[in-house]
């Protein structure tokens, strides 16, 4: 092979070196690091970038995306977007035909692998630089399929999406580093030292498929496709039915980046499905496919964690949990509670690291407002979530819109919900009328008190506004249902909140138990849904919840194999 | 928990602190790095040292094995071991009462956890270092349950092991400390910056399952063992039932340095089965087991890698495979001849990384001696071999003797297997008398030739001295049938003899298409079969043979979890 472990001199390398050299220390320290602005203030992203991308976001609307047709395509297309909004997206994509598509896939890894690892994170951060510019596009298309409020969709699923798949390029590159591209080994010996020169040569598994999710098809999505892209494999992208055009829009990018780059685009593809087909399963049972990424529904995670596996894939899920905070005491009663309002409502409790279960003692809690019985620790959660979301115009902008029925069912459900668990609704969903978008089902959160031991209520995912504030004997038994229902059904996300050093060391002991990150005390603004980039690893894999996390050396070290090869010099 | 990241003080921590360095330096340049001398001379491990390590091992046979009787048993014991040089060992081991030795291991990994990697790294290389000073006896124990010869039982199965599980820990050192064990993150903000402190702590993912193989039990099992141990896990080990000797006092010599460091012994215990007993699957599927690593035949290794996965397990397995040579020219003949010869009977061809499959031209190959006819070739290497092994005293200590009834079928069906392949029996294999074990069964090699339209009969694994010489079209036939038959059917090593620059470099190709490292031209003291810890890898996982290489980034950063807590400062 002319391999050319870093291929100098190509246009990219220099253009990018300084990026990837700080993203790269950013991770070995962990220190705070963000490549692409979270503003979308026009002072940080340029005067009427906003509008221009609204506009080229509405330019897609009701008629083919055809920046994808030069995919080989079965001739069919699809597309049945409908804007959690509202609007009919009405777009349509090109069906990929796999029996050409797949094996193009493989046939271009070849000049992908010989570009050398440093090329390619250079083409992929060009990926993102490009992706950042339409940022604004992207962030209309992620808010009208996924129904989160504009600045979320802007922040979420733009600049914090590039900055965790930077996250994950310069991961990939750090691990593929760790074997040197070639060495002179010179073992001493009798006489002369034997020596020999060993060249190492980083290849990809095979295709990468990546199964995008309807409610962070780009952050949720990037981080699989670029730890297999930098590591030597291509990727076919299959978005969820309803949350295509995120994904459509950041292939169509990734294409003409590797066209100009000299790559084959069939490096990167789109394989749109309708609803409720089979096409995830179909593409991750072929030969050509060596990894999954996926995130889901627990239902088809668990088929891919048992059959995809047992057919030779390697796997990384990020289905569901049930996310738990355990209140013990605190020095700052309304910053907490205005802390939890927020991180419950915000985009509806939608987000796969939303709180859901509160966990609180009978007896109640200590604060810097002298002791709060249980009760009134509901009712002051109850008002603070009720003032928070208490002007409609405003609320739409954090709460979003429900993204499907099952959100929509549960919060319907939430009186029944209440009785199976004898408990009581100590605050009722309620129902808010978008003032642009009338067709938009709102919902402010609703909170469920409950006792601990009716534990079948709480431990089942309500995906969606819907939480339990959940009566205990002690904080020890608080931790110890969070260690519990951690380890059985799995968590994102784990948070504590106790003026006790020691009540905190017990907390660190039960999400390790758990296996489960922990956030203690958190006030202002940082939320325990929310994860840096760098810093915080997004998940553990630990835990039932997911297998893999955001980004770890064990989410990019086996998407690549080293080939050796060896000769007396 | 009292989390101390490297609990400064540890009375190893100091002691192996350079070696640790060393090593990960070695690692980190591929170098050439030995911890272990490879020599058994009484000026490198002292006087007497050969013949106490032999006393050592005598002491074993015949009796009960009470080093590890403090292990949770039912009361019974097991133990069959019958030398492949005739003598029954008579050793028993005391049966592992999984009931309570699995929560007992789990139980431990706790305080394991807490006492950090550079803790576990130290403690780990302390056994290795105790594990050195008994070579021999591990040596003699190997050579009577693989039937290795001494020498290589010696090196392979006690200083080059020792140095391979070095590579283990430090590579797992290293993918540890990526993550930092705490860190202060300041993000930029209006008015004061958001400052948090992030601790971050390496948990192990549960019990590791080390399934030992008959043939190199200490070499095959301490990657592995000291992978999943420096990483957070407690280690059950379960080796093969002709082959629980090694393991044995492997196991008992880490207990005793875990006691001794403060630590509980049910991290690394043993847990031997009779033979045809099904305790390597039982334990697989313990739910206290998270890790698997395998080394043997392809039935359990296919079993381990579609079951065990589908249930979650994380598994690492080395199979078989068809190892392969293509000769194409050379400049060296007789040198070639003689490291093909070594090559092939090394260990009678026992080894998993022994070619079995030598491709050359129909029209013969160019050589410094002329050209050379392919039959001329086919008995210059039947030639080369059979004076390699003409010395019988000479040659059992490179033969050693044949581990099991299938590799002695293999060798009595060399006949049928010709005629099979409408191909000629070029060198028979030759029944040798040691001169001091008159029951062991001895052979050296036997060649067979046939054309390469006869697939099905090379391309199936024939362990022990039989191998073939494949009469092809053409060399870059030959390289075609290298890249396709180790993408089919599984290699760990491939070779190559060309004086041409760009068959060469085709090689190269041939092999990183079929996923597998390759040797170019080796002669003298560097055989194909041979690989250096700290340089090369161990297989590559990118073809049947072995889902994992010895020891890159992937075979240890999925060991292990990381779980933050996170908190304002």
């Amino acid at each position: 092979m002319t391999t050319t472990a870093s291929t100098p001199g190509h246009p990219f390398l220099d253009a990018h070196a300084a990026t990837i050299e700080e993203a790269s220390e950013a991770l070995r320290t962990r220190s705070y690091y963000s490549r692409y602005p979270g503003s979308p203030s026009p002072r940080v992203y340029g005067e009427g970038s906003a509008e221009a991308g609204k506009q080229a976001h509405d330019a897609h609307l009701g008629r083919a995306f055809t920046a994808l047709d030069d995919q080989p395509s079965t001739g069919e297309r699809v597309g049945d977007e409908v804007s959690p909004y509202g609007p009919t997206l009405g777009v349509t994509y090109p069906v990929l035909d796999l029996d050409v598509a797949l094996p193009a896939a493989r046939a271009a890894m070849r000049a992908w692998r010989d570009a050398g690892p440093r090329v390619r994170a250079a083409v992929c951060v060009e990926m993102l630089e490009r992706l950042n510019k339409r940022s604004f596009e992207v962030a209309n298309a992620v808010m009208h399929t996924s129904g989160q409020p504009f600045v979320m969709s802007f922040q979420a699923g733009g600049p914090e999406a590039q900055d965790r798949a930077l996250e994950a390029i310069v991961a990939g590159l750090a691990e593929m580093e760790r074997i040197p591209a070639s060495v002179t080994w010179e073992k001493p010996a009798k006489g002369d030292p034997i020596r020999m020169q060993k060249d190492y040569t980083v290849i990809g598994r095979g295709v990468g498929l990546v199964i995008g999710c309807n409610t962070f098809p780009t952050w949720n999505g990037y981080p699989g496709l670029f730890a297999s892209l930098v590591t030597g494999n291509a990727v076919v992208v299959k978005p969820h039915p309803r949350a295509i055009l995120p994904l459509a829009i950041t292939v169509a990018v990734c294409r003409e980046v590797l066209a100009e780059a000299g790559f084959d685009k069939a490096l990167v593809q789109l394989a749109p499905d309708r609803d409720g087909g089979t096409l995830a399963k179909d593409i991750a049972l072929r030969d050509e496919v060596a990894i999954v990424d996926y995130t889901g529904g627990p239902g088809f995670g668990a088929w891919l964690e048992t059959e995809a596996v047992a057919a030779g894939k390697l796997v990384y899920t990020e289905k569901a949990g049930v996310n738990t905070i355990v209140l013990d005491s605190t020095d700052a009663l309304k910053p907490m509670l205005g802390n939890l309002a927020f991180s419950l409502s915000l985009y509806s409790g939608q987000m796969c690291t939303a709180p859901q279960n509160v966990y609180a003692p009978k007896g109640g809690i200590d604060t810097d407002e002298g002791q709060l019985s249980f009760d009134e620790l509901a009712d002051r959660l109850a008002t603070a979530v009720s003032r928070f979301t208490g002007d409609d115009a405003k609320a739409v902008e954090v709460l979003g819109a429900t993204v499907n029925d099952q959100v929509r069912a549960n919060i319907a459900a939430i009186g029944e919900i209440a009785a199976e668990g004898e408990g009581r609704v100590v605050l009722e969903p309620r129902r808010i009328t978008h003032p642009a978008f009338p067709d938009a089902v709102v919902y402010a959160p609703g909170i469920v008190a409950v006792d601990v031991r009716h534990e079948d209520v709480y431990t089942e995912e309500r995906f969606g506004p819907v939480s339990f504030l959940i009566a205990t004997e002690s904080t020890e038994q608080s931790l110890a249902q969070l260690a519990d229902t951690v380890k059985e059904h799995g968590a994102m996300t784990a948070s504590v909140y106790s003026t006790s050093e020691d009540v905190l060391e017990q907390a660190r002991e039960a999400a390790a138990d758990g296996g489960v990150a922990l956030s203690e005390n958190l006030l202002g603004q940082v939320f325990v849904n929310q994860t840096a980039a760098f810093s915080d690893l997004h998940g553990t894999g630990a835990n039932p919840a997911a297998n893999a996390a955001y980004t770890d050396s064990a989410f990019v070290a086996n998407r690549f194999r080293v080939i050796t090869s060896r000769r007396h010099v």
